[in-house]
């Protein structure tokens, strides 16, 4: 098995294992217990929302933990002084990149949000932003990282504007609030990350895509932001997501953190490598993701041919890659991330994305190219004999 | 160690942590991708779902899977047509009995949902009940199993005034809905469940309290209800609960709920004669919950003592019992369960809850009871000495 598909999903390894293992047997008390070994599985739970939360460079108080990205997403628009996310607003208070994941798309469309544009390179269109922003303009939000393309949003930059954008407000005596989103979810195990240096109000991350497992997530939340709780009950995580902590789930997400940082560099490297090595050895391809994306995003244009197609021909050699996002893909939807960065309906029909992770060798890297030329040359001969 | 708080946490068994393990390691997959591995995992996730459902009496459609039991009630309550779950009604919607756990009285508070009362047994008082019900009422919740006391409720009685009542609102074109929402989190490991024969139109359950892993649960939804997602995003759970679905979690709860149900009759049985042990053992208490009330259940009443105090002296000998429930007891506050029967307060501070378990054994309760009687009588001591 050849798997390029890390950005849908990432293997827990045997060392986050081990150390989740425990907490399912022994150590399973319920934090909020008053006996001292439920007491030590309370503090168990804080050291590792700490070590979560260290990277990115944010306290353990500073971090509400989720089931998910997609929750925690949710959860991050809750910072709306509207409040409830379950009627659509008319207003514009929400403004998002055209290239955001689902989980950003349908919860900004509650509140009526705005798309704004990015360039043919899948960058955000800094004119776009600043021509959209209004006086009613409360919530901005923009992947660090985008999950189809990989493509690096400047958001330093962007908080810059931002500022800006509130100190006049300052000046002028408008009191709207205005934070600015990040989903980091696909960048948490490729990018450092700083949540001071970033300039972000709130920033999702995930376990499930950063080696650790699925079910678990958190948002950062700065200290001047109130959220309203999606979930009300025993009070857990400050009041702000109630029910009995997902003990094992986070000390298996802190685990995968710790291993991730610490290979983050040479992961970086072996990724630039693979890359070079797969875009040399594959024939007949337009590269889409040229530019300002991480190396361990491959996106894949084989024009006139059918992805959909190509993903079943490769799967029957083991080798295993998406098209659009896998949920998108998986209701045979075409990917508004292509349709945004400008793709004729064509090529993004051909489209694959090939994401590279820590189960990828070179020998793989090298085998699944000849396989990928060898379908796709298999398609061709027949598409001319059809 | 002797664990005498099972209503709190349950441990996962090796059997459990063996099912869920290669869907950490190998089977990483995610649910939505396009290819054959994938799908083999979206498959056994379904499965895994309809195993869950079927201990209930439904389908796997029927459920919606969520992180654990407060989630479940929390979207329980979306099926209120006000829709917004965050900002408080004026209106009466919502009933819940007076004992229910936070996660049930904190979203009722939402809706301005009133108490129905309790008899001293802490069983509902149905006159109350039906006193309440008015044309408003939309949302009526009452768990099967109370999670301080056992007490079971009996909530094919209530199923059956509330038809009759339904019945009513439709010869006299009411149109409002009326549905019963029953959160059995502590019943499913000990109960024979079927939603049908119940009644009920929500219901729900636990991973966390059956032996499977905490962060995960689910909702039973009859097919007359639409409910509100409290997370949207890439639509999974058929749009009710979206993000990537906790494959392992899911997996490891099926085969709680298989084990559980497997050992149920042996269990009661067991508890049976363990309570019967414990109480024939035991010195100088009075029986809090002598009926209506799970077996397993045991609330012991030390009029005079602080059962804080108790529980720190336990704990010193290896015995590990709670006070109220486990989230109230560490914010230190009283019973509200103890409260709402009309324990007067003295003996609401000398009230410990003793919750037994696949793992306790007779020899354990044995020593258990021989520890407890040691420290309530050096308690009593130190005391007249005070």
């Amino acid at each position: 098995m050849i798997y390029l598909d890390h950005a849908a999903a990432t293997p827990v390894s045997e060392k986050v294992l081990a150390a989740m293992k425990p907490y399912f047997l022994d150590d399973f008390f319920n934090p909020s217990a008053a006996y001292l070994p439920a007491k030590k599985v309370a503090s168990d739970y804080e050291m590792a929302k700490a070590t979560i939360a260290h990277a990115i460079g944010a306290k353990g108080s500073d971090i509400v933990i989720t089931a998910g990205a997609t929750e925690a997403n949710n959860l991050a628009f809750t910072a709306l002084t509207s409040g409830c996310p379950l009627e659509a607003s008319a207003g514009k208070l929400v403004l998002y990149l055209a290239t955001e994941h689902d989980s950003i798309r349908r919860v900004a469309e509650r509140y009526g949000g705005t798309e704004i544009k990015v360039q043919k390179n899948g960058v955000i269109d800094l004119g776009d932003l600043k021509a959209k922003i209004t006086d009613e303009t409360q919530l901005i939000s923009i992947a660090l990282v985008n999950n189809e393309l990989g493509t690096i949003q400047p958001l330093a930059e962007i908080s810059t504007i931002i500022r800006e954008i509130k100190l006049d407000r300052l000046k002028r005596g408008v009191k709207t609030p205005l934070y600015l989103h990040s989903d980091a979810s696909q960048a948490l195990n490729l990018l450092e990350i700083n949540v001071a240096r970033l300039g972000v109000d709130l920033l999702t991350i995930s376990a499930a895509k950063t080696y650790g497992p699925k079910g678990v997530g958190a948002l950062y939340v700065s200290h001047d932001i109130r959220l309203q709780p999606l979930t009300v009950g025993g009070g857990q995580e400050r009041g702000l997501r109630s029910g009995t902590e997902n003990v094992a789930g986070v000390i298996g997400f802190a685990e995968a953190v710790r291993e991730t940082k610490e290979h983050l560099n040479s992961n970086r490297k072996k990724y630039k490598e693979l890359k070079k090595t797969l875009l040399d050895e594959l024939q007949g391809y337009e590269l889409v993701n040229k530019k300002h994306s991480l190396d361990s995003f491959i996106v894949l244009c084989y024009n006139g041919l059918d992805a959909e197609r190509l993903i079943f021909l490769l799967e029957d050699r083991e080798v295993y890659v998406a098209t659009g996002a896998a949920c998108a893909a998986s209701k045979g939807e075409k990917s508004h991330v292509l349709k945004a960065i400008g793709l004729p309906e064509a090529e993004i029909a051909g489209s694959l994305r090939l994401t590279l992770g820590q189960t990828n060798t070179k020998e793989q890297i090298l085998e699944a190219a000849k396989i990928i030329n060898e379908v796709v040359e298999g398609e061709k001969k027949r598409l001319r004999n059809g």
